[in-house]
């Protein structure tokens, strides 16, 4: 845990939290400020990061939750969808990974946050970004089968 | 599979798509129409529509590949941080579950997409949507350990 860190703050319930679910490694609360009432952020207790940060040993309870908590929001609003988002670094307001997971329901105005689209320049464009990528993700899936940062515990 | 989903006809080969990943249950590809270059959307090869369908067994395997694709955006194009999202159902343009995985710079113009954040009209009024979500949780956590939807396998 980190004094500082508001979320760790709200898992040692030094901070109050309007908590939804909770069990030995993961904690969902509500935000105070929803995109829509019920949206919920679901963090790990321990201090982590960002999504790269999470050891491979917690991915399954941390997603199982997120998966509950998305049917939550669906079934316990009599919501149509939901929205699940993590922001890593960028536009990520606490620093402690926190999966964002909102109920969603049709013309309730976020129909347009995922716009503008851009597109490649060409198809040569296109591949180079797809290559470049492709060893990347090849060169990090190899280092977490050795024992790396994000090894994928069998 | 299903014949009539493009997503399917891609994990298929029977449809082009600018590949970054496959394994025997996943694969990922560049979104034609980027939200910005390296845009890519990760998918299971198996023909699930949204999240909460996504078996218990198959959790830790997606968002491994998840968690990979977000270190291989960001590391492979230089990024400051990622944006990792869901759409369930509403404003998800392909029903077959697929995670948005983006590459984010600071000042990238996607700053505002997260608002306006609304509020709740008081204490009372956070308590219930909180009651109502914890109930629920409750619910389909009892129902997953029994063997329902969502079943978290052991």
């Amino acid at each position: 845990m980190l004094d500082d860190c508001v979320f760790c703050q709200i898992a040692a319930r030094s901070r109050p939290g309007s908590i939804v679910m909770e069990d030995d490694r993961v904690l969902a609360f509500l935000d105070s400020r929803p995109l829509f009432p019920g949206h919920c952020l679901l963090i790990p207790k321990s201090h982590i990061e960002t999504l790269s940060d999470l050891p491979a040993g917690d991915i399954e309870s941390f997603f199982h939750a997120a998966q509950l908590l998305a049917r939550t929001v669906e079934e316990g609003l009599g919501a149509e969808g939901s929205f699940v988002a993590i922001n890593n670094r960028v536009s990520q307001s606490v620093p402690h990974l926190h999966v964002d997971v909102v109920p969603r329901r049709k013309k309730d105005g976020l129909r347009g946050f995922f716009w503008p689209r851009g597109k490649y320049a060409d198809e040569k464009d296109m591949e180079a970004v797809r290559a470049t990528l492709a060893a990347q993700y090849d060169r990090l899936s190899r280092a977490a089968a050795s024992g790396g940062r994000g090894k994928h515990l069998p």
